[in-house]
């Protein structure tokens, strides 16, 4: 059993405690909190032993009626393998406890490539994984990208890549962060730094990104364009699209337009904390001028990483022979089959 | 095994579909849509015999791969008890049809009292079913409404009510519905139909609200105040919502303030589509001004009703002796347990 | 001075009245309503006549204290050309009635091409809208194509142009349309029709469009790529937009990001009802990558177009020698300068 | 002529500025900012001296091309008032600058009542504020809460009032805050601070409010619940409200139910950035029940205590005789006329 802590517990953490937790080769040895939260109650519930950032805020856990196993130092001595989720930017602060106490660490997109050194996405570099200390899950947006970009270049060569990012204002559950009524340019300057950090997982692609904030709390949405070496038809794509693990097609029967109806659809499915861990492709979007491929994708902001950080965990402790078989376990354990 | 049909599975009837399927005494003998659509795809894969309205549009299942058993009559046929959970106003059309196949009929509050002459919340008024053949489940607002004010009646007497209500302008699936960026006063005119509505179900209870919708989707807030006839505590009040099978509290502890950390909170339990079937009293908004008792509660409009419409069948087809069993046999059949 | 009827007094059409009645060469002779509404009271605080689409609906004016001037009819006879601002798909319905009583009529957007059989764009096709009786200003996406394609190809010639509109949901003062938190696909289908739209302004211009709503009120975003047959380089394309009427830069040094701020700053320079009729194109946002433009516009939905149908009433009355004549005649008049 | 400075020129103090500038009486000798913004390139346009709070950052303000005048301690010793319009927290650390050169200060709602130990409306307090070297002008809800309180109180006697305040997010120029998708108690205790600030004002009144927070830009609703001494009838309230020269009714004919649809008839009317002086009181919502008196109105945050400012400012400098005498003045030299 791989011992996996999960530091910073929060809307991608708690997310990778559970995934990890259904793993038959994985187990979480700790899970970790600043203050007394729901999210703490819910560890609890869960039976993942909490630490806290700082001990001598014990008393407010106590208060609480949280239970507290100790500081998160102990639960890193204890790990074979840390998922980083703290916030983006302290991750990089905690680098220096996981080489002090020898501990492979995993970090989120919040991060920037430098914090690991190499940059993961399961379906496109798995094998370089292998044996790591140190690994960066790609950000929800660029995973979207690498999934897609390197499945369709696979097949028919990628010559140019063009992609504009509707994203997400704030997470489901926050309140303070908006826009409330606004279409905010993030960045005003094009690129965005979508396109240089897919290529921090796939070197060759050129890729060109813009990037816009909207006031919603569901799901990104990418427009993308890419120029095709070879001739392809909209069936190859649309097969491409079923074969991979980790994308699913959004089909015209469903009715479904929107990112909302995606959520109704995936909480009807019973999928937990309606994750979406695949790239949601629009199926009927997917179409041709030329040899130029056009498609909508949605991706799920807190989920298509989760399912990335437990490959990831596989691949740096040798757990798994290559990318299909890890994938493969991962979406088995989770009941997880694309849509 | 009491014989369920769900007529109209949308919002409403999905979740009662599945409430009622997981009822040691009921059974979903089928449930109805009007078009191909996400949801039917999940009644197929639920195993929901599905019907639909006209069997006439067959074809367009057929060419999207879902299964048809037949048309809503045939479903009717069958049934102990029909959930008619069809959009207001279509719902009274429906009558005919119940009474023709002789079949008993719940109606939802899209509709008006006079559809069933009676009116239903469990806490309140289960007796008052028994073994009818016509029965109307509140709507959401009135049913969080009735079971807080009948519970403070029962102890402390309830001299008068002021609330306020503000309500999410669509559900989260919804997409054509606003606002955007407005407050509506829904309606302008002073009493809205939540206090006669209430007064359908509590005659006796003097109370006066105003209603308005905002540019959200998940869960109404009510704003409410009560001149009580005896003096009570804060604790007292707390207990009341404790010891009831159908309120719960949002303490402290959690950081909960908003509508958007409950659904989190409920996503992260584990609860099903996130459905809050309890009434979410803030545990920190009770408190008192002389003999006023003051308190905020959020009502997941999508859930709250549905446990009603159990304990509905239940209480009509004369199969639990008294509300607290029926309530107790549907909330353990669920797995539910007030926050 | 050229007698303007205004069918329609709408968001579009209370615009264009006020336009109108600016210019040193036209007057409105009336506008019309189909019921008592706040636009009705400022139409009559502002003198200008009021027409009603349905007579028998008169004594409803009356009754509010709305001064009427008659029917829709007697306003058309005494146009020499009418704005038809009626809702899309209205408006086309009109045309008998024009052509019975041989007035101009200039069309919106919201109808089709074939309506008038010539689709208008200033500062793109002003010489061919002489004389013409029906005349169609295309909508405010196509507009701030049509003005951004035009001048580029014009200077550098314009290959291919790939472009992605986030579009507002809903206009400010409307508050049923949603969506509430959902980015929508809109069409799901790839392309759009706004490329079409282009094209029938710039026939000869390779286009693609992909659009998507979502919830906000004020301005759609364009992510704009476009390959270029020579050479250009940022310099010549912001001198490019800084000498054109109707195109403005949103500079760095104001600190813009979104259209929220664009619309506060819109307020603060006092412009009636917030109007932006120029293209908003964010000056840090203009780059290249190779021989292919990048940029971001915002365009104001409610505005872009006022400003065409002034100047297509000129073109159509032979009012003007050629469209810089008109655009500097309606601008004066309206005090406008572009940002 | 009475010297004012604006210190903070955004959302309040820009608006301050130009309605100082439209009397007869007063006139603008400096504005201040922090930062290069588009509010700096519109108080150059404007003619306002510009101020800056650190005189180092001047290099920012002329590469920007922003004039700067001097630093804000020039334009205070200049001054005979200075209305403080910075960010909450900030204006009370302004107080010993104040002092120290002997100049008369305005604060606003953002700081606490002990800042100035003087809370002030015109229509409630002006006598009060007479000669004061300090005052503070209460916030837009209090004021909205006083004007209407304090008119009903004068004419029958106000026993208690019961209000809900459901409140903006963010204001329209802002795009960090939100919430996107929730309603968030704020706070979530009862009594929200609102009661007690309207008792800063008229402290003999029996007030308890609840206040929320939605996704939206413009203007808060307050429901109203006042016990009257007297009988009173819907017609005397009218009344009073037209006759009150800070409150405006919002009359059915409009057809306006909503927040939005008021910022459209401001708008459309012509008011400077669509602001809206005045409490919007929707006169279909007034009602009875027995000697119990409900209304909802809308308050423009941005603008109701614009006017107060003015007010404000001519009480302290002896300018007026009374308050009637001011609240011409101020509004006259606006062209304000309450709807
Ligand atoms: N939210 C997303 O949509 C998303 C998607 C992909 C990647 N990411 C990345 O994942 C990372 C985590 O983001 P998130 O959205 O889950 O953040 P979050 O704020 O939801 O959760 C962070 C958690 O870390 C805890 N924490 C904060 N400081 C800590 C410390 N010093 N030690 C231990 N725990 C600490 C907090 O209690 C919180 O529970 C970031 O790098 C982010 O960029 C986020
Ligand atoms: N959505 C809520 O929040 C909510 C809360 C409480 C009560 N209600 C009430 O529940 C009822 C249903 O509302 P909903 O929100 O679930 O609606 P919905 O629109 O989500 O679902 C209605 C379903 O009825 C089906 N339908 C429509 N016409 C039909 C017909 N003629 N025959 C059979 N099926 C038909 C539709 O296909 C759809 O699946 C209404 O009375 C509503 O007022 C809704
Ligand atoms: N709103 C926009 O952002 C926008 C932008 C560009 C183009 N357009 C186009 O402009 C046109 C008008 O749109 P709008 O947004 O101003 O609509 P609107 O609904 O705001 O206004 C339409 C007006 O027409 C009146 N009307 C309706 N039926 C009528 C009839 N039979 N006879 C006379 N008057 C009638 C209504 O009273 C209303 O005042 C549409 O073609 C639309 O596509 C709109
Ligand atoms: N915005 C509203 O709706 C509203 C309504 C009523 C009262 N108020 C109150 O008015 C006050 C101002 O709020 P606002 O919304 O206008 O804030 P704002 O942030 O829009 O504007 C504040 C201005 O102050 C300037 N500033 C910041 N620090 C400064 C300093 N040290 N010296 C000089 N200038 C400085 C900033 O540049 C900015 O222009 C607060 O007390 C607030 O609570 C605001």
């Amino acid at each position: 059993m791989i011992k996996v802590a999960i530091n910073g517990y929060g809307t991608i953490g708690k997310r990778v405690a559970d995934a990890v937790a259904a793993q038959p080769d994985m187990e979480v040895i700790g899970v970790s909190k600043t203050k007394p939260s729901a999210e703490a109650f819910v560890a609890n519930q869960r039976g993942y032993p909490l630490y806290i950032a700082e001990i001598n805020r014990k008393p407010l856990f106590d208060e609480a009626g949280i239970e507290v196993a100790g500081d998160v130092t102990e639960m890193i001595k204890q790990a074979d393998v840390v998922v980083d989720a703290t916030p983006g930017g302290i991750g990089v602060k905690n680098k220096k406890l996981y080489e002090l106490h020898g501990v492979k660490a995993i970090w989120q997109g919040g991060e920037d490539h430098e914090v690991a050194g190499f940059s993961f996405c399961s379906s496109c570099n798995f094998e370089e994984a292998k044996g790591r200390q140190f690994t960066r899950v790609v950000s929800c947006n660029t995973t979207g990208l690498c999934r897609i970009i390197h499945a369709v270049d696979e097949a028919f060569g990628v010559k140019r890549v063009r992609a504009t990012m509707v994203r997400r204002g704030s997470d489901p559950g926050e309140v303070k962060k908006g826009p409330v009524d606004a279409i905010v340019l993030n960045p005003v300057e094009i690129p965005s730094h979508h396109g240089p950090d897919v290529q921090s997982v796939l070197p060759e692609i050129d890729i060109t990104t813009m990037a816009m904030i909207v006031p919603t709390t569901f799901m990104h949405m990418h427009a993308i364009q890419m120029d095709l070496e070879k001739e392809a038809t909209k069936e190859e794509i649309i097969e491409i699209i079923e074969a991979h693990p980790r994308m699913g097609l959004v089909r015209g029967a469903t009715g479904i337009k929107s990112t909302a109806e995606l959520k109704e659809f995936a909480q009807d499915m019973g999928r937990q904390r309606a994750d979406l861990y695949e790239n949601c492709i629009f199926a009927d979007s997917v179409g041709f001028v030329g040899n130029e491929l056009f498609l909508f994708q949605a991706i799920h902001q807190e989920a298509d990483v989760v399912v990335e950080n437990v490959d990831a965990i596989r691949a740096m402790m040798n757990g798994a022979a290559d990318a299909a078989t890890s994938i493969q376990m991962t979406n088995e354990a989770l009941g997880f089959h694309a849509i």
